[in-house]
């Protein structure tokens, strides 16, 4: 069976740390693969300065059947051009929520997606998740992966909260 | 003045969490720039599948006087080598400490010190800071930035310590 793909869509100045425990985890699952996607082919530089390259862009991406969850994590390129800018991301967007695939958002990319009139929050307290969309703000990297495992349904639900637990804890 | 490097050393399968908010909040200092260095110029794969570009390959670099911390991340190839491999890693990590110049690991990076002799003990409880090293367990991303910053004297350690609390605490 071909492995369900998760699409990290990240737009320049991308926050390293928010989507960061999410992709490691959801990639480690047998039977999941994460990718990267964006507007256009061009590596995508984080906050970190660490340029990462692009393995979709979102005009050519056609793999909807197989397709599990896109993540659109924060930075600061969606404030920077006050969240009114990628409007193939909106379309992107609403296409995937069309197909009633889940849609997960941290930090700057909830602001767009409020914007843009798909959820009626930016920043939520910690995370929320209703109509299909998981919300996060960029402190709560731990709790936005903890909700996109649980939705993801990769582990049991027992397993998640002992891996949050874990990580927001300590050894 | 030319800006301070702090350098991200990458191996194959590089934990994407557990250096993040450190290369986030490091570039973002007026007087800092992260660059990512590796043994060879190869791009490295995340454990979440990002695909990084290398700016440095160890055995060309020769900035050491602008050269302000060595960060070693985690990830699965040191276990998966033993932390065996790598000799060049070994030799550069020598070289950086005799010019004084701190060097910080987490996660399986430690593990890799304590076997060439650099430190007596992996995975510490959270975070230490002994003799140049900077070592975490990588449950502890943000108690490891904090002590990076604090190192580095980018910031007044009053503010280090309210970023902390409000990632650890969230919003």
């Amino acid at each position: 069976m071909e492995a369900k793909e998760v699409l990290l869509l990240l737009t320049d100045d991308w926050a390293d740390w928010e989507a960061s425990f999410a992709v490691s985890f959801i990639n480690a699952e047998e039977g999941c693969v994460v990718k990267t996607i964006a507007v256009d082919e061009k590596p995508k530089v984080s906050m970190g300065g660490l340029r990462t390259e692009i393995d979709y862009t979102i005009s050519r991406y056609t793999n909807f059947d197989n397709l599990a969850m896109v993540i659109l994590t924060g930075g600061t390129s969606w404030r920077n051009n006050d969240y009114q800018d990628y409007p193939e991301i909106r379309e992107f967007v609403a296409n995937v929520r069309d197909k009633d695939i889940p849609v997960a958002a941290i930090c700057g990319a909830t602001s767009y997606l409020e914007k843009h009139g798909f959820t009626d929050h930016s920043q939520p307290k910690q995370v929320t998740n209703e109509n299909g969309f998981i919300t996060a703000n960029g402190t709560a990297a731990l709790e936005f992966t903890r909700e996109i495992l649980l939705t993801l349904k990769v582990r049991s639900d027992e397993d998640v909260e002992g891996w949050y637990n874990y990580f927001k804890n300590g050894e």
